[in-house]
Order: C-alpha cells, then sequence, then structure tokens
C-alpha cells in the first residue's frame, strides 16, 4: 500500500513497530490528542494543530481506514463530517498519558505542564499507572477531565475551549 | 538547532509534542525498546534493526545529546562505546510499554504477542497498568523481564539473546 510504505518498519516482529506504523507518522500522535480533547472536525484540528490542510486530510484519512477514527456526517446540506475516536483508537489513550507525563517531567519547561489531567470523581491528580492520587481509583478514560495546567499558554486554553458537546 | 529543526511542532504548548520532539523521529522508539532489551552495542542495534548504519548514528548521537542515552567506553584499544539508557530514557518506558500492548491487541497478528514482559518475582503477566496480574506489584522497569510470546520468530528470539551482561 503506497500510503504506508514509508512507514513500515520492515523485518520487525514487533508490537511497538506495528503501533508505530499506525500512529508513527509526524502529526498523528497530536490528532489523536486533539481527538481525546474533544476535538472533532476539520477546522478545529487545523486551527489547533496548524498544519497544512492537505497533511491534515492524509494523516485524518490514514487514522480512518486504520480504524482509530470513525468520519460521521454531523451535518445534511451542506454534508459536513467530523471525527470521533472508535473503540481502538480509545485504547491508545494510555500510550498518550504515558507520552505526555515523561512530557511533563522532562520537557525542561519551567513554567509546569500545559495540561492538568484530573478525577472527575474528586478532582485527584492522576499518576503515572492512572490511578487516582487522591482516591486510589484505577482511572479510565470517561473518569478524567483535562484543565489547563500552570504552563498552559492561550493556544492550550482555546484548545480546551474547542471541543462542540 | 539544525538536527531537530523538521521535528519540532510549532506553536504546540503540549506534552506530547515535546516528547514527540524528541523521540518521534523514525526509528527512535525502536532504539530505545531494543535498550530495554538490553542492546547496547552499534552493531547489535544495527542487526536488530536492519536500518542504515548513519541513520543509525545519526539517531544514536540524537539520544545522546536529548540524554535519554550515555555513550560509555567499554574498551580501550581500540576504542569501542556503548549506549546505556539513562534514568530520563528509562522513565520511557511506561510509555513503551504502552505502544507495544497496543500494538499486541490491535495489530492484528494472529500468532499473538511476540513478545511478554513478565514479573520476574513471580511470572505474572503485565497489565495495562503495569501492575503484576498474579501477585498485584506495582511493576516497575527492573521488576520485569521479556520473553519471546506466542507470536515471536527467529529476529525476537535473536534480539532477546543479543544483551551483553
Amino acid at each position: 500500500m503506497c500510503l504506508v510504505l514509508h512507514n513500515t518498519y520492515e523485518g520487525q516482529t514487533c508490537s511497538v513497530a506495528r503501533t508505530l506504523e499506525v500512529v508513527g507518522e509526524r502529526w498523528t500522535l497530536l490528532i489523536l490528542r486533539d481527538a481525546f480533547l474533544g476535538v472533532r472536525r476539520f477546522d478545529d484540528f487545523q486551527r489547533s494543530l496548524g498544519v497544512a490542510r492537505n497533511v491534515l486530510n492524509t494523516r485524518l484519512q490514514r487514522l480512518v481506514e486504520a480504524g482509530l477514527l470513525e468520519r460521521r456526517r454531523y451535518q445534511e446540506r451542506p454534508a459536513r463530517h467530523e471525527y470521533r475516536l472508535t473503540p481502538m483508537g480509545r485504547d491508545l489513550w494510555p500510550a498518550l498519558v504515558a507520552l505526555m507525563q515523561w512530557g511533563d517531567r522532562h520537557s525542561g519547561a519551567e513554567t509546569g505542564p500545559p495540561l492538568a489531567i484530573e478525577h472527575r470523581g474528586c478532582g485527584g491528580a492522576v499518576d503515572d499507572r492512572r490511578i487516582c492520587e487522591a482516591c486510589g481509583a484505577h482511572l479510565a478514560l470517561d473518569d478524567v477531565r483535562a484543565a489547563p495546567g500552570p504552563g498552559a499558554d492561550a493556544a492550550v486554553r482555546e484548545r480546551l475551549l474547542t471541543p462542540t458537546a
């Protein structure tokens, strides 16, 4: 398949490699990050990411083909579509949390984490096993909410406001 | 910095983006995977990955500059070096486990996971929070070992034999 050719890791019988074949392209994990934050529409992804529209279009199409996003019509005339995480896409949440937490810890930003995720139930912070630091609950995606962290800038705040219910 | 220029995500105040700026390049996460499995020497990385030597060299150098790997001399004449994970590099373990587990679950391989990680203490499987399924221990990197899984091929078995103590 031409689309994925330069993204394969031949000779690698490895689940990390297989995952990267699906999500390892530039921008793809950031598209998914936005989807987890509630972004659904092309223009909102585009504004959040500042990526060229053709690149965004290719990446979204690839994520739909791979089964991580579903393209759904939300308006008839004119026809408009949005992109929603499938169960397979939602299963990437632990990986995204882990990548975010590494960046929080090691990115060297003096300002602190741009994004805070916390347990909806009690407001507790989420540890590196996705366990609530306050109440000990084992958290799934729907149990948490994202809020601007101490290092949030205007773009982060806008990204968090973007989602359409 | 020229080296990282095409790897930056401008305008993204985001710890996922910052992490990808360090580890998002093609091959980089697979180099780290090998390092977690105990690979340390250039030729062993090269054989495991099958990547061009100049690409491997650039990626290793970048990981050293970023502070994830340390280049250490292990032989004097001729001078030979090996690459070891730093604490910052080791901190990526949760993210790699999460990426691997997603691939195990969704890569569509009929044969099952190529690699199994298990609790050294009791042999229990490692769940998606890196908790031992058998005894409930919260596992860190040094608490687990990797073994060929049901989907392992000859390359995986060789990769697991590669490490020099």
